[in-house]
């Protein structure tokens, strides 16, 4: 390797239907003053055919496969499949052109804002994400991943030591929307900024830092044919990261009965209403909202890449 | 036929991912008592192979499959212009359960609160127009019918003697987002008022209206691959029903330049960033803004159609 740090590889479009991102890496390849990094970076569409089509995905969600099985399995032709190898073999730590960190950059129809995502808890994903919130103030969510479930495994961003996705919504799919690529844009120069601090050694982890540790998912209540026969209830003025307490009002039934929210402890809905979740099953994703110590040995290995 | 009064069809999930108002007409279906309205009224979802996959469409935009050479045309086994006929054999003005009049519920991605749209100007249509406009305020867009381009022509709503479109955003595709049901309730509600209204003899013509004429619609700026190279552009706080004059940003290039409108007299764009619309090369519809004096004898055509 011929270069003095670490790299960073910024992606955008692994989703083919969410246009920010990509019009964003665009923009940065026809001006590239912006969104100036403080280490070499590179960038690419996670899916350039799906983002071709303005389709979430040809055959599979890329993000659900960069599991060990599906890229060891050279037989598998699914598109994306074969897509999640080319990028490991080509950025991958261990790839031709190697990259130690990868930020992967969404959107969501959900009324979210801006996130930082981290897929498990790794503790350099950790260290990143608590140093991105304590410099930007977004919210930091901890998606566990469940080995059982083929949809909630094989993230690109578990393929490199470290890496956050980052989430802005609301956003319809399919567009390009100003505001929602200037919220995206001030989350990746606070990120580049955090990084940047990580290099010069000024970068120094927040004592404590709020996150939101992911629990798990409800469906909508469907009928004997599958049906969706409830909506969220309208009587909450912002569902995302507000906590929901036993007996709020959870859902509205088509025929207007009002369901409750029957656990036991206040949850933190986020994802609620993103449109594409519909065929996983999901309506919305519950969180608790939780205090930790971010892991100081986190750092150490997040400047380890940076430097090496 | 053994009513006493013409009747009304209302449909919805014509675009199968527009979800807001066959969600409405479940709610309908479960709650008799909703949107009680003053004459015989059947709803159905327009197409629902499309709405049960959450698509647009399955083979071809059912609203560009009610032409009349595409209905003849018994061989033709495009999935939604069997759709089509079957919706006019059934519902039709000379269908087996005939109706006089029909209203079609969407959504768009566009932030253009609620419209009423006409499709072509018949004299019926402009005066019902007219009466919703004056008794709720929503905004009134003349399409013009472009006999040239198949991609504008075959509405549902030109096959009966009257029909109207609704037009509420913005919202997501795919999704169930109870502003956008709440704001759409409203204007289906201030219609059945003024059909109630109709049927009283209280219904009268405002003296003028204030319409929006389509003029046409621009593309993206585009590379020679065909790929968008620009956006909206962000200096103007709304885009939709808001005069754009010769001289005014009009979109933001990837290279951060600047395009300006370079018409010669102001226009009034709708359906910004309307996210179904790229595939027809539409970024934006443009629109003349006029003042005019709603048809009297369309009032007696409709006021024939809701008392035969």
């Amino acid at each position: 390797m011929d270069h003095q740090y670490g790299r960073l590889l910024l992606v955008g479009g692994t989703h083919g239907n969410e246009r920010t991102a990509p019009w964003i890496l665009q923009c940065r390849k026809a001006q590239p003053a912006l969104l100036a990094s403080p280490l070499p970076t590179t960038t690419c569409i996670g899916n350039p055919e799906a983002y071709g089509a303005n389709r979430r995905y040809m055959d599979r969600d890329l993000n659900r496969c960069f599991t060990e099985a599906l890229l060891r399995d050279r037989s598998c032709t699914i598109r994306e499949v074969i897509r999640a190898r080319e990028l490991v073999d080509t950025y991958g730590p261990s790839g031709k052109d190697p990259h130690g960190l990868v930020l992967d950059m969404h959107t969501t129809t959900a009324a979210m804002g801006s996130s930082v995502v981290t897929v498990g808890e790794r503790p350099a994903d950790l260290a990143l994400a608590a140093l991105v919130h304590q410099a930007v103030g977004m919210p930091v969510y901890l998606f566990r991943i469940n080995e059982d479930h083929p949809e909630e495994c094989g993230f690109l961003v578990r393929r490199w030591p470290c890496g956050l996705v980052l989430e802005v919504g609301p956003v319809a799919q399919g567009i390009v929307d100003m505001r929602t690529v200037r919220k995206t844009v001030a989350c990746l120069e606070g990120v580049l900024a955090v990084l940047g601090d990580c290099l010069t050694g000024k970068a120094k982890l927040p004592e404590t830092m709020v996150v939101h540790r992911h629990l798990g998912s409800l469906d909508w209540p469907r009928d004997g044919n599958g049906r969706q026969i409830a909506c969220l209830h309208p009587d909450r003025p912002r569902w995302d990261w507000t906590a929901l307490c036993p007996g709020d009002p959870l859902f509205l039934m088509e025929t207007g009965e009002t369901v409750t929210y029957r656990g036991e402890e206040p949850v933190w809905p986020v994802f609620c209403n993103e449109a594409s979740y519909e065929e996983k099953g999901i309506a919305l994703a519950l969180t608790r909202r939780d205090t930790m110590t971010p892991p100081a040995d986190g750092l150490e290995v997040l400047l380890g890449l940076l430097r090496s």
